[in-house]
């Protein structure tokens, strides 16, 4: 399992993106040795070179760079565009890499939010479905607005749900989830569960349109 | 807007059930005129007897003579006991009334958690279709546990989702939320944000049984 001090590499695909760099950002300062993934190679070495790290600096490399080197791969990008992403990089995973899911396909079209029909289910197990048996996937940081994990924001106070194709794969997202200051990870199951936490997000942004704010987020009571 | 003191009347069917009969001591409480509507009205009024009441003390009739007197309905019924029900009712509603669905079309079938495909997208929906124009449909109560409702839980001390077909469906149903003690409405908005709530519902369900517990319901953080 991947964690701070370890030399296992956590690779964050879009991680110029709003959430990739977020979810970066943490990871690094947790101390973990942290790829941005990019399409812009220089321009994210601008961006990454700020950065406050506790263990080694954050590297930059290509998507198919990042992926081949990196013991878990967060895929932060739009869930429109993973199709020919997923087929670029599906011949470079190690075997035992953890795809980590943070996507929601979620549409705006004609002013509505809804989410995006996906024949297999939810944007996770879509994923799934196009990575080899070897390769784990767990899905996880999808409720956190992504505004909220940048910098200068105070402990997130809420909670995290993950779930994924393996105990192993669910454990490991939920050790990521509690390197954020005020996250709790919630273990909900099997990779059959993504849709609902894709519908927690919708609601999210349903309710932040309908009373005027950015900030919803979730926290299980009685847990 | 019904609320404690007027001469409105609050119907629930299912009144005997674990979440209907919750529901309606509560109403009976906040000092609401409420009718519980059973299939058995003998064993519903054994039943009621000693409920406390800070109104007048609660009445009991079958479905169709609860129904036909009261201003707001809540659908406290098993889901797949919906349709002949609606069928039954649909002509005895009064113009104007307020029908709350309360329930989740949820099966275990094979000892695994799912919701239940419906064709209009969602339970209240599905409600919605069957009911003339007149009538109006909002969705609430659906993630709060049924046991929790009962007597001796203290306050609820988490959020209740509301939709509706109307701002004032919603508001008459947040209304009927905010009765309850440490419940806060939070409306999401239009009657097809009820699947969104039907899975929050589901993922409760995951979260009891992955977590060994009963309680899990949820806050909204940020609002």
């Amino acid at each position: 399992m991947i964690q701070p001090g370890s030399t296992d590499a956590i690779a964050v695909l879009g991680g110029t993106g709003r959430q990739g760099r977020g979810l970066a950002q943490w990871f690094a300062r947790a101390g973990l040795r942290v790829i941005v993934g990019s399409r812009d190679p220089v321009r994210a070495r601008e961006a990454v070179a700020g950065w406050p790290a506790t263990g080694p600096p954050p590297e930059v490399a290509d998507y198919v760079a990042a992926s081949a080197r990196a013991d878990v791969v967060v895929l932060a990008v739009p869930f429109v565009s993973v199709d020919p992403l997923l087929q670029e990089l599906q011949p470079h995973f190690k075997d035992g890499t953890l795809v980590i899911d943070v996507m929601v396909p979620v549409t705006f079209a004609g002013g509505k939010i809804a989410l995006i029909d996906v024949a297999e289910g939810s944007a996770a197990e879509h994923v799934r479905a196009r990575l080899p048996p070897a390769v784990r996937v767990a899905c996880a940081f999808k409720t956190v607005p992504a505004h909220l994990l940048g910098a200068g924001f105070g402990p997130l106070d809420c909670d995290e749900f993950v779930c994924g194709d393996s105990d192993e794969a669910r454990s490991s997202a939920s050790a990521l989830v509690a390197l954020l200051p005020g996250l709790r990870p919630v273990d909900v199951g099997p990779l059959s569960r993504a849709r609902s936490i894709e519908h927690l997000t919708t609601l999210a942004i349903a309710i932040n349109r309908r009373h005027k704010t950015h900030d919803a987020r979730f926290r299980v009571v009685g847990l």
